[in-house]
């Protein structure tokens, strides 16, 4: 997913111009709030930029030409990207995300440096997390509003697709947390509903139907893209669950241990518990001294109990409905050229 | 501040029809995204109203005529602040606001008394805090188009009032968590600072400056009417902290002892810092296990050193100021009439 995409360097432009007002604007409430500005605008660099390259697929293959509005628009999602994994880093108490210190951990260092005993430093560094995602909230809402400008006739349309991915959001972040904090284990369906409201709907369907929205195509192509976005999202996560516990550490850059470590409900999880390896299972996973040995035995439990076949079709499954969604009559060729990669791009990653 | 306002029965009714489609709508993403929003509405409820009331003073005091859209505005207002006081709650680790369980209380006691361990319970509560504070702060980006929608020619300004509004609140929580945190403790100024920008912009200065902006004021009303704002919402934070040392407790149903117990950096605290009282104040304050004889003692260190009587007067002078502004030329007289009686409520707050 490193590939170039359309107009890649006008959204950084856009996304740069951005943070240089933010920053600007900053000034007149202290310099510790600029600070926090730089520090969220570090936290951006270096992102794969996922969400802003479905918005200009599909902004581009549905024949769009304001791309100045594009490129707002695309930075919107990008910083409701930066908003939700700030606060789900709080949620998850965690400091790190990707390698890199998140706001929450560059906070929390700063205090921790100058002497503040570890609670009230991390105390200190998830407060600023909250505040730093709220920032980056209200962010998307204004770039939504300056790529609407363009588009009067779909403004509603358009604010309707933000707030549906801020609200899917809530809700699949609302479903995993009570997986991960509540006794017992959801099933299947469960967890493939909270991936799915959770990432897909704000990764996936919402950048290709608000770029496609963007771009004036009619509501019948914009369906098929969304859908085709959906299924291609939780495909995603079904290979990211995978990988996070099959996959290759140096090629994913993703710990494969991390997961069974924090007993991760996954869709891996949710199927092997209704298998005769579950005991077996169960007696290892989530534990907080989890070793390498105890990573390789569960790998073989949850391969013996079917589950990394079942998440694997399943995986497979999703991509296919994805590339039905993809050859919907609806869907124009150059859409259908752009996106078929992805698609293949998704599905390799598990190979 | 319960006396009623200006067209009150529209702002509720603005407020209930958001909650009703909101839940209405919320149903697509399951029954426990329906249940967090009524938790969201029921938490709103028996409000005070505070920002609806300035927003609608200043939009009849300047003529304004399209109730249906002051409401959809004031509505706006209301979400932003559940949104600030959700995540405040998160940072101060509180689960009560008013004597009554807020997001994070209501939700860290069911899973409580379906019996998880209590620090779970607690994460679970505050994890849906960060949700509940999200969807509220959306909430209020969402009302604001509608209220837009009636006046194109003022939408730049409206939304950048309400940005102000997010980021002013956002760089005051950054102080706050420093001065609860760090050691040391701030100047008379650096507290001043905060509660202008921590609530006196989202609380008085934007809910007048687009009350007026949506009735079609010039800018120097606008201007006039939140210059009164920002001063008289400082003297309205000043007799706060002074309630929270010296008040009624049964007139004011806050804690008299709590801030003491806390330790919280108010301007009394900033000033008694540089005066001879300050080692017996510093031993006592802050105190986990402070009685009512610490508190009394230290209300009497604070009215030696003069503390109390320098943070009254700073009041006066800040709702001098507030007068001041309102006594400005540009002010039309209904503006003044409505905003005038403001003013004595809130020093009579503390006589």
């Amino acid at each position: 997913m490193t590939s170039p995409y359309p107009h890649s360097d006008r959204v950084e432009a856009a996304i740069d111009a951005f943070f240089t007002e933010a920053r600007a604007r900053s000034g007149r409430f202290g310099d510790r709030y600029s600070d926090l500005w730089a520090t969220i605008e570090r936290g951006t660099r270096g992102g794969k930029r996922f969400r802003p390259r479905l918005v200009m697929i599909a902004f581009d293959a549905c024949g769009g030409t304001d791309l100045a509005a594009a490129a707002q628009l695309a930075a919107s999602y990008e910083l409701l990207h930066s908003a939700l994994i700030e606060h789900d880093d709080i949620i998850d108490r965690d400091f790190v995300r990707r390698g890199r210190e998140n706001v929450s951990g560059t906070y929390r260092d700063i205090a921790a440096t100058a002497g503040l005993a570890l609670p009230a430093a991390e105390h200190r560094g998830l407060s600023v997390g909250v505040i730093a995602g709220d920032l980056a909230l209200s962010a998307a809402y204004r770039l939504l509003e300056r790529a609407i400008a363009a588009v009067p006739e779909r403004a509603q349309l358009l604010r309707d697709t933000l707030d549906d991915a801020v609200e899917a959001a809530a809700a699949g972040e609302l479903l995993d947390v009570d997986f991960s904090l509540l006794p017992g284990v959801p099933t299947v369906a469960e967890v493939l509903d909270m991936e799915r409201l959770k990432t897909a709907v704000y990764t996936f369907e919402a950048p290709l139907r608000a770029g496609a929205l963007l771009a004036g195509a009619d509501l019948e192509t914009t369906a098929a893209l969304a859908r085709a976005g959906t299924a291609i999202g939780i495909a995603y996560q079904l290979i990211d669950d995978l990988l996070g516990v099959f996959g290759d550490e140096a090629r994913t850059g993703k710990s494969a241990t991390g997961d069974l470590r924090e007993g991760k409900r996954t869709a891996l999880i949710a199927h092997a518990a209704h298998t005769a390896q579950w005991p077996a299972i169960a007696a290892l996973l989530g534990r907080p001294d989890l070793t390498d040995a105890h990573a390789a035995t569960l790998r073989q439990l949850l391969t013996d109990s079917g589950s990394r076949t079942h998440v694997e079709a399943l995986a497979r499954d999703f991509a296919e409905r994805g590339g039905d969604a993809l050859r919907h009559v609806a869907v124009p060729e150059t859409a259908r050229q752009a996106l078929m990669p992805l698609l293949s791009d998704v599905l390799e990653r598990a190979a």
